[in-house]
């Protein structure tokens, strides 16, 4: 990696491996949740998942790249951690109290990497791709509030009286 | 793992072992930086997770455990890809840019981390625990907010004329 292209180039491999995968994450972790809101939520960040990788897609093009993932451990490691815990926890409560924290997890390596994207894009003089960049980063901070919001008003209440 | 209880300890013994593998990333970080705000921030937060390691041993002893960590693969993902871009890059620059988006990834995974067991601890009746927890939580956001100054302000200019 000679310049700040090739870096670039890098972490967006590294993102767009790490979208394929929790795209088929996030499937499994609706399947496994009890909590309807939690169910839910975690479908509906699967479907936002879809347009972020046609949005890779395009950032790729912007490039004059092909759209190619890279191993990013990561994620994987994230997502192992979530399957450690639907493996182990004996409670639906606590089962959903753990998803949430490694959906979390998740989306905070993506609110990193889209933030380093962002400013980079912005500083090689790519307003447009920054921009592209930034609505997925904005949609994946929302979805970190939404679960908070969804832990504090429903699941932890309920996995404290488990 | 049957409650939140064990929960809060799987994930506390999680956060500990990604302490300690980062203690010893920051030191290497801050050797391999060129840019010398970027080496001393390393070397700062260094020092800062020292102290929060003495954190988590106190929050051990507050929910009657002995301080032990769990193998979290999460970060030993994130520090790989750190490691990645020091051999990778042929650039200072390049290097230091990289290094702060690995950095970063890194703060990220621990402001998930902690900001779930500072909510875990509050609905277990324990505010002395979230709030022990919430000082390093600060210390996480702030680390992060430090970086994308060092970023904006010094590494990524510098990089972007290499």
């Amino acid at each position: 990696m000679k310049s700040m292209e090739d870096l670039f180039h890098a972490v967006l491999q590294d993102v767009y491996f790490a979208e394929k995968q929790l795209l088929k994450a996030l499937q499994k972790m609706a399947k496994k949740a009890s909590n309807e809101k939690l169910a839910n939520a975690f479908l509906k960040h699967r479907d936002q998942t879809e347009g972020q990788i046609e949005r890779l897609d395009k950032a790729f093009d912007m490039i004059g790249k092909k759209p190619k993932g890279k191993k990013c451990e990561a994620i994987l490691g994230v997502i192992a951690e979530g399957e450690e815990v639907i493996e182990e926890a004996e409670d639906d409560e606590v089962l959903d109290a753990g998803l949430i924290a490694a959906a979390q997890a998740a989306e905070h390596y993506e609110i990193a990497r889209y933030g380093t994207l962002c400013a980079w894009a912005q500083q090689l003089g790519k307003p447009q791709l920054a921009r592209l960049l930034h609505q997925t980063l904005e949609e994946e901070k929302q979805t970190d509030e939404l679960l908070t919001k969804i832990a504090e008003t429903s699941v932890n209440q309920a996995a404290m009286s488990a």
